[in-house]
């Protein structure tokens, strides 16, 4: 028998938030630790929160560090929250091979297209028992059902046994595209016992067993048919079976399916290249819509969640192309909002009401299952596999506790790991080893800063307070020449009603105080900057009743 | 038989919005229209698209011309919805009393003591058949249930008939306090025929009965007896309700109350004030909390919506002064979160997640009951009333077309009037008659500005793109006088890992712009101006991948 190390786990992302999952698992003694990399997601601003920023995603300097010790980067499934990074991300893990199954690698490949790393560097791997060998690591992808194709679960081998990281699943026997889920076939893979469940979290406050993609079938496939306007529908352009079941549905209604939206076209012609959707009707070119009457017409469009620049938020607003609807038109929200795009989601919803479209969402639960394992789900995996240790990851800190809580209810030694947790993997089940310094990075048009910058910061508080710029030129004797000058961005300037009268006082103001200062005052530009701060401050506090961003530039002519 | 005029209905906000309600009603020529404003509320900015802003209101623009032709406000109850823009707008809406019942009175006089108005303007009405006379109409307030004390149904008389203002309700037998709601009594009222039934619409799309205030009673209580650790609740302040029932199930399970916030203090002490709350318990003051077991401890706090700093946001975030929360406490959300608010919510539920605390909400519909008609309820209200027309009010323009839907499917006339769409009420039914201007005030500090002003534009692209102020000085021959100095705030300055390079790379285009322009050029403010915008915008377009917003400030020296 050899000795072996305790196996361990550490999120940078995905642990204490729905997002941006980002995992790595290591071997061997810690200064000369293996690595191996799952998933490399992003997440996405919130609107008030993170203004300008464009996407989030992990700061994994503790990863780059020991790039060169990471021995392969393994993504679970498609989702922009396990595969979005890559472009960002991958060069910072070093240089190891990008495993993922045959659909995922195609999305993988299309993103790393736009970036500078090789497409080349994305391995294609089968699913389960193919097995690839990283490092002390032997992993494969045993596949698991959830709302996109070709999800897996990572069967995670180390010399001192196996770990189970799921990633996102659900309990669908019927997923339409995809396989199965296969409880007996998890019952194998446990049976000579797994030291630890990598699990995800999102749905552990729901509390009834998972619905399958099969049971909305049924009711799309009414309101297709007894519909007498055009049908919208909008969902997660990754999900095939979704796309399938909608489409299918149409034709059956005899209605020509029309396809509108970048990110639905890529997500139908990866899933047919790589032979996922053999069965999905013939797509009409929008503009061949025209002359189809509306009862004959179905679109597919995306932009579920929203977003103002999609195919439909378009349609709300009046059209996309020529493509429009009018009263007695129905659009389906075949889709959850995820939390923060609840506004968002109802301006649109608002947009369609006013055009006299009927919209139809998953309030009754008819025309959405969601791809998450709900808490009866959970424990049945618990039981299924019955790890020496569950790990719950993918969910906000309440997620995470609640897993943790309900496994200890039920006898498994868990523990609540945020992003930055070291844990260890051991026979008595996870243990805490150290913090590690973690935090979010956020793209900005070209460039990648640190949320701890500062950078979002002074913007949002600019937004809060709006921002004074003062100018001043002082002479050769330390006068001021003319008067101060003040231009604000984002405050009420028109006092009482008078153009301007906001600016006119400041710049009174500040001229008046410069005005009595000493010289050895005046020609300090640090006494300068302390005494116009004040006044602005007490004026504006006076005058607005809030204190505003300052921004002081001193010229001096000597 | 004295000729009539067709009575008029307007919405100023609340129609095509939840939140900010402001209607009116007016009779007689139109240039001699007299009016009643039926109530006058607030709503909350959202954090995304109202920076800096405090509290928004309807923009009153339309009545204030025609102020001295109101005869009376009428408060339909005491939510800030319907109350809280009192204090800035009832100068502007003339001298005419504000009516309403005692406990709203009361709330409306606390408000008006923060203003230059005199709460002296609120007169108390009793409910009906107690009626005020205001101009042509005749005016009385029908208890109805709801999830404040108090809250009323207007009954409006005109000379062309019977108006029903339904205000915010439910239909709760048991609302536990205030009146239960009186479906014989609305069929009295409606006996002679009804001209309008004016709709809350805001749960349309709520397919079940609603449930009743004393539905919750006994799952309350067995949390109460059944948790182990300290309790904490929190809902609205102005559910009174709601409040004795938590209190007295706490009572019953031998727990102490304590109330923190001062919402809800003010609204119990309130509450208590005009004889609504006999049967509260004890308040327990927070400083003799300490030496009391947990398990003896219930605390309402104040702060259902993730308010940032209200009571049980300070709990979540460590202590409120000397009372904190540990691991196994149970922290009850009573309450829904308004769309908007899901993250705020969910930040504050994790970090009591982090201090072990469980955190119970609305998600099994255990511990709380929507105020509001949901569809079913509101359909037996049209039939109850049976009016000439009904005209939905409060709610989203998508809550309001599917009100008027329902109820043309069940033939009762109606039409959609969102803000600003004034509508005779016929015999025949609703009727357009024409647009009016209306749109949103907001409150920043100490002053009030219109929502197009363009203020909170300039602060969302300054929070989008950052700000870049360039300073300039010239000489008496228009020659740059040393460089061009930038500062910059709200933008990623470090390229390359070098400390404000940004500015210095943009100093030196600048510089190197205007040193190789001509004379003419140069001597020109606004060629000067354009063309340091446009080496700006390209340069932070190379370097950043965006455009900021920029201030250019030009001094010439003579």
């Amino acid at each position: 028998m050899t000795s072996t190390f305790d196996p361990v786990f550490v999120a940078l992302g995905g642990a204490g938030e729905i997002g941006m999952n980002l995992y790595a698992y290591g071997y061997g003694p810690e200064r000369d630790r293996r690595w191996i990399v799952v998933d490399v997601g992003v997440t996405f601003p919130e609107e008030g929160k993170h203004p300008g920023v464009d996407l989030i995603f992990a700061d994994v300097a503790f990863l780059e560090k020991q790039a060169d010790r990471i021995d392969g980067i393994f993504i679970t499934h498609a989702h922009e929250d396990h595969v979005g990074a890559l472009p960002r991300l991958a060069e910072r893990l070093g240089t190891a091979p990008i495993y993922a199954r045959a659909f995922t690698s195609e999305i993988a490949r299309l993103k790393l297209s736009e970036s500078d790393t090789s497409e080349g560097r994305v391995k294609t791997v089968g699913a389960w028992p193919e097995t690839v060998q990283a490092g002390s690591f032997s992993v494969g992808f045993f596949p698991i059902s959830h709302s996109i194709p070709e999800s897996s679960m990572l069967v995670i081998d180390t010399p001192a046994g196996r770990i189970l990281h799921t990633g996102d699943w659900k309990a669908d026997p019927t997923p339409l595209v995809g396989e199965p889920f296969d409880p007996e076939g998890i019952k194998t893979l446990s049976k000579d016992g797994v030291l630890a469940l990598v699990c995800d979290s999102t749905n552990i406050f729901s509390g009834n067993p998972g619905r399958s993609e099969a049971d909305i079938v049924t009711p799309i496939e009414e309101l297709m048919r007894n519909e007498p306007g055009m049908i919208v529908a909008t969902t997660f352009a990754s999900n095939i079976a979704r796309l399938r079941t909608l489409a299918q549905a149409a034709t059956k209604a005899e209605r020509s399916v029309v396809v509108i939206g970048r990110a639905m076209h890529r997500m139908i012609s990866t899933a047919r290249k790589v032979g996922l959707l053999t069965d999905f009707p013939d797509i009409l070119d929008a503009r061949d819509a025209e002359g189809i009457p509306a009862e004959h017409l179905f679109v597919l469009a995306s932009g579920s969640q929203g977003e103002g620049r999609a195919a439909s938020a378009q349609l709300a607003r009046g059209g996309y192309g020529r493509l429009s609807l009018k009263d007695g038109d129905v659009f389906l929200f075949s889709s959850k909002t995820i939390p923060g795009n609840e506004v968002a989601v109802a301006d649109i919803q608002n947009l369609l009401a006013q055009q006299g479209v009927r919209v139809v969402d998953d309030a009754g639960g008819l025309y959405h299952v969601s791809g998450h394992a709900n808490r009866p789900d959970l424990l049945a995996m618990h039981k299924l596999v019955n790890p020496r240790g569950l790990v719950p990851m993918h969910g906000e800190y309440r997620h995470l506790a609640e897993h943790a809580r309900a496994a200890e209810q039920h006898g498994i030694a868990s523990v609540v790991a945020p992003n930055g947790t070291l844990v260890a993997l051991t026979a008595d089940g996870p243990q805490l080893v150290e913090h590690i310094d973690t935090g979010r990075l956020y793209l900005d048009g070209t460039q990648v800063y640190g949320a701890m910058d500062g950078i979002v910061r002074e913007r949002l508080r600019m937004s809060w307070r709006g921002h004074v710029v003062v100018n001043l030129v002082f002479d050769e004797r330390d006068a001021l020449m003319g008067d101060a000058w003040v231009e604000t961005r984002g405050l009420f300037t028109d006092l009482d009603g008078e153009e301007g009268a906001l600016q006119a006082k400041l710049e009174q103001v500040v001229t008046d105080a410069l005005g009595s200062a000493k010289r050895g005052q005046r020609s300090d530009d640090a006494q300068v900057e302390k005494l116009v701060l004040g006044r602005i401050n007490t004026t504006c506090q006076q005058l607005l009743g809030k204190k505003p961003e300052i921004t002081v530039m001193i010229n001096r002519i000597d």
